[in-house]
């Protein structure tokens, strides 16, 4: 074991690469790239800035080329895929999976990609075309065709010598797929079963009640919560009819569950979850600019009510300078029930069922905290400016703000989601404005009625 | 294949089961509860307001209360363990796996936990002493210890053999580890070898080299990185002098990259990642508070910036209103470039290495977006206020603030980083005390020299 930890280590090695990298010591750079794994080479290029990366791929082992496709941030291969020529992008393909060939072709735009498609063989060029009919975020995107069939009627015996014939397996191979004469799925025999069993023992006999086939249009996020709910390695795809399509493997659940974790995050705070922390300057700023215009029209909102109280304003410049604090609290506040929803509705716990329950729940605590933090704020205003009043004001619109903080947290996520609009992306904002706005508008209201002259 | 999604059937079953609890018919629930997998028991249980926790805990069958324990989230299953008392534990704690066993005891108090490792047979408890004694975040708290292990110099013919007669493997087993009499790792064989390979073959020469074993106390999200990056199935956990400890499955590991992803999402929002959604009101108002004490300190901060400015605020009412656009705009993009980075740092591509690299650009952009939304806004104001110098200010403000944007972006988590301070969680509220301060400097100061009289 090394000293170093491996993130350590990844960092290290980084800096030996770009380091030669800038004193153009090609050879060197080629031999460092040539014994690592494609998740490192991918995580090389992914941390590396834009005008690095056309040199590094090509100073990677071609042979290597379509792994590391496979394993690479969509935003980041779309770069490199764009400075290969289609020809040379048809003899990457060989080597790679069907479904993350798929995958890439997808991001490509169409004149290079049917070039690709026309100068792959015939036999492949069919199995591609029958991936890409599948919808890109639903099994039949996810599965591969490499899947293991065996008849119902033979025996262990005959499975082994088979086996032993064939000399390999698909990778994460765990069971092999009992089907009829029309390739009707009838189930699954693991091959945990084939190893135990006795050698006359019929296939029929050792089928597997636990795996099911999955439906080659089901989305993937549902996938992945059927493989950590029995937790599968690999599963059969069918189609309505029952015909075995392929399988899906538990790498690739991994990616979805990964894919999906960050995408809340990330779309929280308006980026997309397939961002390129590298990405060139200009495209940065393009993609970061549509978030904080649409943050400039909220704020606009908020100026457009303080500016309603414009009077009260030029009155006691104290109310300016207290003008923050209750949005504030208001924004943090909901912005926790929000984070809470959001990833109770991802991991299926928030629902119709249960969300009035949840409601209550949130007013209650957004009421409870609304207490605490008005007497709080009251009992610093009042010492300060030696002004009951305006601590009362105060107070007043904190308890408004953190108690409808509390309500608008639980129910923006559950009315976007029956929208069919993503809460994790336009949540936050519409949070922000309404509790700028309710918040400025109960302090300066409430202002204007008891401080106003 | 349903006609509805895996999502709505959850929700309408935990409705059912919800309805038929109110109602009191507990033999319904019962029966409800009776063939579902422990995962479905534990979405049940986590979806549920805490007082029907404990009937609903009544109602499953007590031989899954094992196998559902494992799979609750660490709050709502620490809230049902408390009602339960250690001999009734003990017998539960019987059918689960060491590793899991290890972290439900970790959870209780002392007295508690000697109890139930007291009432265990002495063979289980000294598995369970000994998975305790490594630290709950590395390979050795995750670890379980039913390998599958052969001598180097039998044959396939052999190991099937004994296959045969031991009928049956344990979970997820891809392959057994050759281990020498002193239980030293030598290698491992997977399943596959051993099903394609002739019966004469002999096991050392078919060990596969790219599975290596895992040191004990490796943390455990590198060891998620391992299994991510040579897509492993299990992997053998070994110590300082090779002995084989256990070995480590990939459902443990998918647990551990699904906390990973959510904790920087509920950190940033000052929330636990083991947060219960439904948890009781007054201990979700006590966690909450916390992060809004904070969030208090850094609004009172903003709020003193503003007090310094009292006479200019007093004179014109103008900066009053506006005053809240500048800090909104900068946390906004701040908050853009801080997510950008927790998660570089969490994915591996952000490090010492590339961390200038990565500064110059997110300065650039947080610059060029300065540029694009000061002319916007200064236009705005100039043209609704008739006044060219407040445009100028505030389009002043704008550009230094969203430049200080992307520098403390970059710069707070990596900084945090190095003081071993969670970045996801300390990054947010420190942005946004500098993005406040600098907004409202910049703002009212410039304001003060321009427009003062």
């Amino acid at each position: 074991m090394p000293e170093i930890s491996e993130q350590e280590y990844s960092q290290q090695r980084l800096q030996q690469v770009n380091e030669a990298l800038g004193s153009g010591m090609f050879v060197y750079v080629r031999k460092l790239l040539q014994n690592m794994p494609a998740y490192d080479l991918a995580l090389i290029l992914e941390s590396s800035p834009t005008k690095s990366r056309t040199i590094l791929w090509q100073l990677i082992d071609h042979d290597h080329h379509g792994e590391v496709l496979e394993e690479l941030n969509e935003e980041v291969r779309k770069g490199i895929l764009k400075n290969i020529r289609p020809e040379k992008l048809a003899a990457v393909a060989e080597g790679m999976d069907v479904d993350d060939l798929a995958e890439v072709l997808r991001t490509l735009p169409d004149s290079v990609y049917r070039e690709v498609l026309n100068s792959m063989d015939s036999q492949d060029r069919s199995r591609v075309e029958t991936a890409l009919s599948y919808e890109e975020d639903t099994a039949g995107g996810i599965m591969n065709t490499d899947t293991m069939t065996i008849r119902p009627d033979v025996t262990v015996d005959v499975v082994l010598r088979y086996l032993r014939l064939k000399g390999e397996l698909p990778e994460a191979t765990d069971s092999f797929y009992v089907v009829d004469r029309q390739d009707h799925f009838i189930g699954a025999v693991s091959l945990t079963a084939i190893v135990t069993s006795k050698p006359e023992e019929v296939i029929s006999s050792l089928i597997d009640e636990e795996i099911t086939a999955i439906n080659v249009e089901m989305p993937e996020t549902e996938v992945a919560q059927l493989f950590e709910r029995y937790d599968w390695v690999s599963a059969p795809v069918i189609d309505e009819e029952k015909h075995l399509l392929g399988r899906i493997t538990i790498d690739d659940v991994v990616d979805i569950i990964r894919e999906e974790a960050e995408h809340s995050m990330m779309s929280m705070a308006g980026l997309d979850d397939e961002a390129d922390t590298f990405a060139p300057i200009v495209k940065s700023t393009q993609q970061r600019s549509i978030w904080l215009g649409v943050n400039l029209v909220t704020a606009l909102m908020a100026v457009a009510v303080s500016s309603m109280f414009e009077e009260i304003l030029g009155q006691l410049a104290i109310l300016a300078i207290l003008n923050t604090l209750v949005p504030s609290m208001g924004g943090v506040a909901g912005n926790q029930t929000l984070t809470l929803v959001i990833r109770g509705i991802a991991l299926g716990h928030v629902g119709e069922s249960n969300s009035k329950a949840l409601l209550y729940k949130e007013l209650a605590v957004g009421f409870l905290n609304g207490i605490i933090w008005a007497l709080l704020i009251a009992t610093v205003v009042a010492l300060w400016k030696q002004d009951m009043v305006l601590g009362g004001v105060i107070a007043f619109a904190m308890l408004m703000n953190l108690t409808a903080a509390g309500i608008a947290g639980v129910s923006i996520p559950l009315i976007l989601k029956k929208m069919d609009i993503d809460p994790a992306l336009a949540g936050s904002v519409i949070l922000t404005t309404i509790t700028d706005v309710v918040g400025i508008f109960a302090f300066l209201g409430t202002a204007t009625l008891f401080l106003g002259t």
